[in-house]
Formats: C-alpha cells, structure tokens, sequence
C-alpha cells in the first residue's frame, strides 16, 4: 500500500474520522494508487445521535423556503469549486463530458432542486396537499392531507457510476424535506464523494451533520434505524433484494426505495424508414449510450430493437460509428470513451459477455486486438465497445436477464410493433425505454402498453432530438426509477422526491382547525374582519382569515349591455331573449367575466397602496348564474401566505393568495376563485 | 362438523369451486357452527392465467369513467340486497351498527370511488399528471408523468373484523385502474365476504374474473405473483412482516402495501377544562371506540392520554359510560356491544390483558362476574370492555407495544403536551390519533409533531363533534394507513389509492407527440386548424388540438376608461397616470380582467350552439402588461376532452377544456389560462 495516496476520512458527528489506510483505490486509466479508506471504526450510535439531536433540531429552525435558498447557495458554491472535482474524478475513467454529467449534473440537480422548492413549498415546515375536502353536510367536519417532516435521518447507500450526482440528487430533496442525511458512496469511487463533501464542509452552508460520510462499510447502521428514518439505495438488483429484507428495516416498515440496474432498451419504431432522420437519430442514441461512460449508466440501452427489415442496415451503421469511437486514457486529445471503474468491474463485464455471447453473435468489438490509447493504460480498466446480435429475442433469455454493466448492447429483430413492446417487457421492468418514431399515435400505443414495465420513456424524432437531454439522462423534474427488476423505487419527479422524505398526514376537523394546522384558510373557518382593508396592509401585517365582506351591487340589464360593448362578446345567453328562453336558465344572464370584474370593483383598493399586482387567478368557478335584478356582494379572505424572502433585483414582497366568494341576495354562491397577489413587505 | 352448514366456496376463474367441507366457522355468539371452508384444492396457477388472459382484457376494454359507472352499479345493487348480508354477518358478533360500518360503510365506499372516479379520471385508460414541464429552451423538448394500467393482477388479503368493508374499499380502486383482484379474505369471517362476492357475481356487472374470491388458504399464490402484480395485506404486524420478505415479492419488487394493527391513541389537551363541552366529547370517543366492534377495530384508541389533574374525573366519568353498555347477543334488545369474532380471538386477548395488567391497574372491568346478555351465549366469545391506568407511560414499555385487540384501553396521565406528543410517539407508528381540544394553535402543533408517527390526526372539538364521522373510522377520501408498527402503508385518500394500482410512467419528447401520450394538448404542438369555428361542433366532432387563431383588437385608452364604469375598478394602475409612472410599468396599463374579457369577445361564437356553458377556469397568469395602444390577439385550443357518459337528467353533453393563450402585437404572452366548457353531445 502506496504511504503517498490520501487516506479518505467519513464525517461523522460534524467530525473528520480516519488516519490509518485499510483498503488501497486505484486509478481506472493506469491503475496507480489514488487514495485508500480508512481503517478506523466509524461509531454509528455517535453518527446516528448527532443526527437527531443536532441536526435535526437546526434543520428545522429553517423552513422549506430556507432550505431552498440554501440548497442554491451550496450549489453555486460548488460550481465555482468545481475545477478540483474534474481533477479527482479523472481516476474514475471517465472522460470530461461523463465527469460533466457527475459534476456539473449533480450540481444542477442542487439548482433545480433549490428552484423546485422555491416555487412549489410554502414557507413553513408543513405542505398542505388540498384541496380540503368536505366531510358533512353543514361544513364544520373537512378533511385534508399535509405532509410534515418524518424527524429521522435518511440513509442513502450509493452506487460507484456516479458518486457526486447520485449523492447529491437524493440528498437535495431529503435535506428540502428537512432530514439530515447519512451517505455511503460506493468504495471504489469514494475518493470523489468524499471531495465533494469536503468543499459542501468547508462551505459551511449546512447546520453541523446535516450531511454525514461514511468511507468503506455501513456496519450495522440499518440495524440502528428506526420508523422514522429512510433508506434509499441504488446498485445491483441482488444487492437492492438482500437489503430490502434486514430485519429491522422490516420490523420498523422503514421505507427502502431501490433503483437497481436494469435491461433498458430502445425501439426503432415501424414506421420509421432508412432515409428518415429518425433512422440515424436511433443509431446515433445507441452508440452514444453504449460509449458515455464507457456504458456504466443504469439508463445505458441493453437492449437495442429494431425492425427486421432494417436490421443489417442499423447494424452497418452502429458498427461505423463504434469504429471511430477512440477508447484510452480521456487526458488524450481525440478519446471519446474512457475506462470502467475498476478491475472488479471489468472483469465482471468480461464474465457476463461471455455467458451474453454463447447463442448470440457478436457483430462488433475487438476483444484480442483492443489497445486503448495512453500512457500505462494496460494497467487500467479498459473495455472494448461490443456489440451483439440476437436473432431471436423471443428464444434468448439471456439478452433479458443478463446485463454486462458496460459497453455493451444487443442488437434484436422484430415484425410488428407487439413483438417489440413484447420483447422489451421481457426484461422485467427497467428504468427507461426509448422509442424512435415520426407518428404520434405509434408513441401513445408504446406509452400506453410499455409505460407499464418502464419508469420513463424518452419519444425522440426530428422535432425533439435537437433539444433532447437523451435516453441515459435522468432528469430533476420527470421520476428516476422503474417496476421490477429496476428496484420499483422512484426518485427525482419534481417534488414528488421531497414528498418521500415528508410523511403524509390526513387530518379532520373544523374548519377552523384544519386553517391552523394547514397553514391556509379552510371555507367555514373563523375569519377576522378589521377596520383596515386587508389590501392596506403589508405582506408582514396579514394574517390568515383576514377578511372582508364588500358593499354590494345590483346587476342590471344596462351592466350587461355596456359589458358586452366593452368585451365584444355577444354570447346569445347575454343578449338573445328569444334564444335565452330556451336555455337552463330561462332567461338572459350577465357574462360571467362581468361577475368577475364587479366583484374586483367591490373589493379593489383605488389608491396605491401594499399590493403591487394581482398576477393571477385558480379555479374560477360559476357557481349559479346571475339574472337581471340580483345583487351580488364579494367575500374576500387572506387564504395563503408565502414568504420566499427577499431578492436583490425586486423591491421586498410575499405572495397572498385570496379566497374570493361572491353570492347573491339569496345568499347563494355565484362565483369561487383564489387571487393571486403580490404584496410589499414592510422592510 | 355439521352436515347441515353450507360449504363455502371459492370463485375462481368465473367458477364456483368446492364441494367438500374442511373447517367449520362458528357463530361468535353461540358456537353454533355456521359453514365451513372447502377442502377442495384451488388451481391458482388457473386462477392467475384467467385474471391476466380474461378479465385483463375485458376490464381494458373500458375507460375509467366507464368503469366508475360500473362500480356505481354494482354499490346500487349491492345497496339493494343489504338486508341478506346483514343476516349472514350477525354470526361475526356485532351488533347491527357494527356491521353497518361493514357493509354500509363498504357499498358507500363503492359510491365514494364510484365518483372520485367520474370527477378526477379522463375518459380513457392514460391518466396525465401534469403540468408538462418545458425542458429546453426552444419547447420542442418537453415531460411529464402518465399512470398507465399496470397489466397486473392484485392480490388483497384480508382482516377478519371488516370481511367486506376491506373487501370492497380495496377492490374499488384497484377495479378502476384496471386490475383484476383476487382476494382472500381472513377465514373467521369468510361467511360475510363470500356472502358479498355471491351477489356481486349474480349481478352480472362485472367482467368475468374481475374479482376472485379465495376461501381458506392463499397456498402458493405469492409464490406465482410477476412484476405487474401489487399484493395488500391487512392484519398483524408479525404476519406482514413475515410476507412481506416472501422471497418472489422481493425478487421481483412487487409492491406490498400493509396496514397493520397499531396502538393508536387520543389525548385530551391541555387547555381543556372539566366544563368544557370537549371532556364529554374526549370520554365519549372513547368509550365508543372501545366498545364499538368489540373493540376490534385496527383504529381503536387503546391509549388514552389525559391531563394529570383530570385523570381522576376521565377514569370516573368512563366507568360510568362502560358501565351502561349492556354486553351480549345483539339480537337481545339494549344489547350495545356484541362478541369478539372467534375463540381464538377471546384467548389473545385475555392473554395480552394479563400481560398488560402486570404494572398497570385494571379499573373497569368485571373479569368474574362477566355474564352477557342472551341464549347461548356462553359458548359466544364475549369479553367484558376493561380500562386500564398507566401511572407512567414514560416507564412502561407493554401499554405502547402490546394490542389486546378488542374492548380493551389503557389511560395514562401526562403534565405538558410535549409529554403527551412523547407517549403518543412510543406507539412507534398508528394509524391514528385524536387530539381534543379547543385551541387552534395547540391541532397545529399536535399535527406538526404527530403527524410523523400517525397515519391520520382527528382534531375533536364543539364545532366538528355534531358532524364528525369519529376517531375510528377510514374515509374513502382520506388516507388510511401509518408509519412504523402501522406498516408504512397508505390506502385510501381519494385518487391516491388509484394510483396506487397504476404504473408512473416519466415521458419526454416534443409537445405534438406528449399531446398524443397524455390525451392533453400541450403547447408547440401541432394544432388544427379548420373553417369551422371549435365552438360549432359538438363534442364527438371535436378533436384534441382543433385551434382557433382570433382576429385582433387594439386596446385604447377607452376601453381602459368603458371597463372602469362597467366593473367599478378604479385602481390607480389603470387610472392614475401619476402613480402609474412610479411602477414597474411605468404607464397606465389595462385591467387584467378586461384581457381576459376582450379575449373572450375574440373568440366567442354568439349565436347557440353546442357550447352549452363556460362553467370555470383555471390558473390563469396575467405574464405580461397591456399597455395603451398594445394589439391583442388569441389561440383558443382544444386541450382535453372528458366523456362521462349520458345522464338522464341532463341532455347529453361533454366537457371540454381549452388553452388559451393572448398575446400582443410583438407576439408575447400577456395571458395564459384553460377555460372550462360544457359541449352538446350530436347523440
């Protein structure tokens, strides 16, 4: 063991453990020592206690919208850092462009993240997901769902493809959610997690154990778990069962979400012809996601199905395109693929080609004469790109089974567009499928039919490829995982990932109540009504329930005349009496935008004042038409407040969302809608 | 065994199998012997190929809206022949409001799924859980999420209390995704669940296979289960751990949702007084929830948590409720309690009494002098309702670990609410717990700190209290199911159980081909444009992407002035040229709402037609300023079409919603929003 390599340390309790090397890491490009994992005991009790005592405590002093902005500033943090995280993830054989995706990709998903929560989480520690739900007759029994902060620690035991992005896009939505989170990044590549998570350290942007490292084994912390913490895990589909039935991970019910490696495939659809750009659109796809990352991603297509009739054209072409793809050490000008992680992962490609090539032909790669370019690389982890050909895919079970975890892809005929989504099924759930197609209804029978054995499927043609992020991309915003083999989890999605770190309360009662537990004013709740209209107050003087009741207004036959001239619209039902007879109503009614507008007259305050717009308005209902003679009257309340706090380019304002209700004489509901506004803050 | 009882039998594969009577089901009032299982072996290798090969595709062959229609029929029917299933569930051992919550509890949940389903579902078998979201810049690459029909079977096994309550509140969401059940209920009480599943096979409703009914032993179905398939389970925590590690499920990732019996618990808050109306309302909840059912309710309170300077006066004032509650056959009149299920049932919960009562004082309950009232009924399985004091919850472990599952509750004194939020947590997981109280703020900080241990949080007070539905019972529109010792599941909650039996599906590609996939136009797709207004056509005639581009209007400084007088809104943006310099628009610009009424005189069609009515809209956005001069023009475009059927009551029509988007003479966006139509059917 080299005495000149680092040793890694864990964060554990805030506090860099690890002096004594144990196991000794090694470059993926010439297979020189980098860095070794420690041999000092990690005490997960310790680990664990800070958690919840510590950091859990501090994380929650700041609300989802704080959390947010941090989340941003990290992220901006890091990227201006990110220089010395390309140089440590050189060792892994990734060239830049698969560091990019590592680096950069992880880092975005932070800005995403932070973006997400900025613009969906209220600010305070409890989601509200209404709307509430009436429960009886008279309206003083509701019922709604919040979600509030699960007050454990989540565990998130990564994969070696992707140590910094795939820590970093579970532990944005789990830090959102307000869970200080434990890592474990696989050991062979932990040399880049553990350089991340000393820059996000040194930030000091995150309370104290809101981001604990363990370098080399998690010891017996699943067995330390309990109801209210997590674990996530991404990895191979044996390691993902073995883990999924711990015991006390079982006796607890504590939640495991799995994304395991998995036989994703990609469709040149049947109506796709030679000359189409579609055609090279699918070849393109394939050879760059056998080659990105040298086809380490758990995206990457296994699986490549193509019609029969063009399948010794799409075999020509890929092989073309394989040929001039240069394999060696990525600091070489020209390589476009690199090496894989490690020894181990070589020769467990090489072992599963093996068993892939027995019924199958392989069509393209060089196993005896493959020499990757660069300095030292025959002590690297190098992998000839290999391509085979199943020529019955309905006979092969292996191409469906078996994944070589590398630059590796079977090429596979079919008739009809069945045979296709039946063979793709055959891989028993995967993580995304591609299909290539120029007919829409082509697309929705694919999404309809294989959406069901694929947690995301990519639809590429001319219109989108300029523009497509690419099968092996997950992204923030769309759900990371799929049925069966892939584990059944599901990560990323938008906020859905912030939710798994929530946990989902229903919650009954009054009115009253559920407004204070919500955090939003519930219909039939208590309201306040002052001397002040609650549009002269600043963001930081309104309260929840602030409301107003408003003079009121006799609709005459004049207002729908002079509405209809100032509109433009002459909807029969406004000013045909003949035709109105006929209706519903029986009679000529006022345009429902005009009940709109009057009860914005009733409640508007002319003179400005706190409230710089109403930029806005959600699910506007007409409730009961207004006839010629009724009088209307406008409720106006304070529902929702969100503080997303101040920003250097606006002067300072929160968002107030209005309940509005206007009834008319007989005391009925005619209209029902939110407002949107934009209110100043006082400082 | 009795040759005069009825053998029960399975339905499989649409037939009615067995013949030979196995173990014989006793009446819980007297012992009499009731029916008996078949000793027949069940083919469930037959049982699965028919759910997959037959009722799969007949149950696809409708849409959701279709099969909410389907379920609504079937509740009617079952509506109908209620008094049959009364008959057979008085040997169950409730009393006649017991088996209420049974059976009416179970054919309202039907209805309740019935129209979640026709309110929230499209009329096809893709639901789109949008927004798209725009990933690229120039649009051509967009996501989402679309839940497809899984192409599984669900397998539900069942408890024994509610033997058609669980049946059907799992069936019917599970039916409207589109999956074929198969359901084992527990065998105790399989008399009930056989007795349903009879009529419903009589009604002839149903597709062929959509509901299995398996009497006796599940054998090796789990074994038999693919990656398509979800199992539910509810019952004990030890039994859902055991079958939750089956090594088939686990292999496979088949989702496994369990709701497990949990110690749920009600606190009594710290503000409330002895006077007030919530102490009657907290003992009264409790007496009920322990002698309801037996207290054989998975939601029952076993721990009741009071204020230390109250326990006193809670323990008497429960004595005195208990002991008013006649226990016996319920046939007897005044009879208000009945019998626990089974012998079995009244051995486990005698011995996890003296468990309990070890360290814990029983003060109710007449263990020597227990007589019930009725004929027979010594040979029932009564057991007398019994309260127990916990001095000091924090120092004993048994009253928040161990369930006697049936009219059995522990009280226990606290000093702060803290304290009792503490005890409340021990239970480490329910399904739920009640909070009485009087003060807003005290439900908000209970739901903030409990919602993470407790599936549901019941907030009592004098206004809820008249129309509460109670602490023990699941509402179809509420999530049912809690963290921990609950086991992690959740059923129930409106559309979020259906979602639980479809397949998340993440798709990318250009907006033309998303508009193909989720059934919903999506902007920069392509549209069509016809010489026919999309306002004269009815609804059959109208396509997803039918668009109207709109003549223009100039907005003078008239129109600024005519909608002033016609609304009342005088505010100072659109009337202060002074006060308008100073904003971020620096003029005077036009009232949002006469935007959004221009627009709608652009493309309104005013003589009638098929467009019935413009019942509503949704989040619209005021994007940008319409300033004096600005010329606006709008696209009208179908989006998305919801065929519910013909009612009788109305004349046939559809709804149909459209994207609206106005921009100005620089082609930006000044306003975006779907308005919402109702269209005339041509039949």
């Amino acid at each position: 063991m080299s005495t000149q390599t680092p040793v890694l340390q864990s964060l554990i309790a805030n506090r860099w453990v690890g002096t004594e090397a144990a196991r000794s890491l090694h470059s993926a490009i010439n297979g020189r020592a980098v860095a070794s994992t420690h041999a000092d005991e990690i005490d997960f009790a310790e680990s664990l206690a800070f958690a919840r005592t510590q950091a859990l405590p501090s994380l929650l002093k700041f609300d989802f919208q704080q959390r947010a902005a941090c989340l941003k500033a990290l992220a901006t943090y890091l990227m201006e850092h990110k220089e010395s995280l390309y140089a440590m993830s050189a060792h892994t054989g990734g060239t830049r462009s698969d560091n990019w995706i590592d680096i950069e990709g992880g880092i975005g998903t932070l800005f995403a993240y932070a973006s997400i929560g900025r613009r969906e989480l209220p600010s305070s520690n409890v989601l509200h997901e209404g709307p509430a739900i009436p429960l009886s007759k008279e309206g003083q029994f509701i019922g709604s769902h919040v979600l509030v902060p699960k007050r454990g620690v989540a565990v998130h035991i990564n994969a070696f493809n992707f140590p910094m992005w795939g820590m970093l896009e579970k532990f944005a939505p789990s830090f959102l959610a307000g869970m200080p989170c434990i890592v474990k990044p696989a050991t062979a590549t932990s040399f880049v997690a553990e350089a991340c998570v000393r820059l996000i350290h040194a930030s000091g942007l995150l309370p104290a154990g809101a981001l604990q490292l363990i370098i080399g084994s998690s010891g017996d912390l699943l067995d330390r778990l309990e109801e209210t913490d997590v674990v996530t895990f991404t990895g191979s589909a044996d390691t993902a069962a073995m883990l999924r039935v711990n015991a006390n991970l079982v006796r607890r019910s504590i939640p495991f979400n799995a994304e395991a490696d998995s036989l994703n495939c990609a469709i040149l659809a049947p109506d796709v012809e030679a000359g189409d750009p579609e055609f090279d659109l699918f070849v393109k796809e394939v050879a760059k996601e056998m080659t990105a990352k040298a086809g380490q991603k758990c995206t990457a297509i296994r699986r490549a199905i193509v019609p029969a009739r063009h399948i010794d054209a799409v075999a020509s072409s890929l092989r073309e395109r394989l040929a001039k793809i240069k394999v060696g050490d990525p600091a070489v000008e020209g390589v476009r693929m690199g090496a894989l992680a490690s020894k181990a992962q070589q020769a467990d490609v090489a072992e599963r080609l093996a068993a892939l090539s027995a019924g199958n032909e392989i069509i393209f790669g060089e196993r005896d004469g493959f020499a990757p370019i660069g300095e030292g690389v025959s002590e690297g982890c190098f992998f000839a790109p290999t391509l085979l050909l199943c020529r019955d895919g309905f006979a092969n079970d292996a191409v469906h089974n078996l994944e070589a975890f590398g630059p590796v892809s079977t090429l596979m005929p079919y008739e009809e567009l069945d045979q296709a989504l039946s063979l793709a099924a055959k891989g028993r759930g995967s993580l995304v499928a591609s299909v290539v197609t120029k007919t829409p209804a082509i697309a929705a029978q694919t999404v309809y039919f294989a959406g069901a054995f694929h947690g995301r499927i990519l639809v590429l043609d001319r219109d989108s490829a300029k523009e497509s992020t690419g099968h092996g991309s997950p992204m923030p915003q769309l759900k990371h995982g799929g049925p069966g083999r892939a584990g059944g989890g599901e990560e990323l999605g938008g906020s859905r990932a912030i939710k798994h770190y929530l946990q989902r309360c229903a919650v009954q009662g009054s009115p009253t109540m559920l407004t204070a537990i919500t955090g939003e004013y519930q219909r039939g709740g208590k309201v306040q009504e002052h001397a002040v209209h609650p549009f002269r107050k600043h963001f930081e003087e309104i309260q929840i329930g602030d409301s107003l009741l408003t003079h009121r207004r006799t609709v005459s036959e004049a207002d729908i005349v002079n509405f209809g001239g100032v509109s433009g619209d002459y909807f029969y039902m406004h000013f045909d009496a003949i035709a109105a007879k006929d209706t519903q109503f029986g009679q000529r009614i006022a345009h429902g935008y005009f009940v709109l507008s009057a009860a914005a007259g009733l409640f508007v305050s002319p003179a400005p004042g706190p409230v710089l717009a109403n930029y806005g308005l959600d699910t506007l209902r007409f409730v009961n038409p207004v006839a010629i003679g009724d009088t209307i009257q406008a409720r106006l309340t304070c529902k929702r407040r969100i503080d997303r706090g101040n920003r250097p380019d606006q002067p300072p304002q929160g968002v107030v969302a209005w309940d509005v209700q206007v009834m008319n004489q007989r005391g009925e509901m005619v209209a029902s809608y939110d407002i949107l506004t934009l209110v100043a803050k006082l400082a």
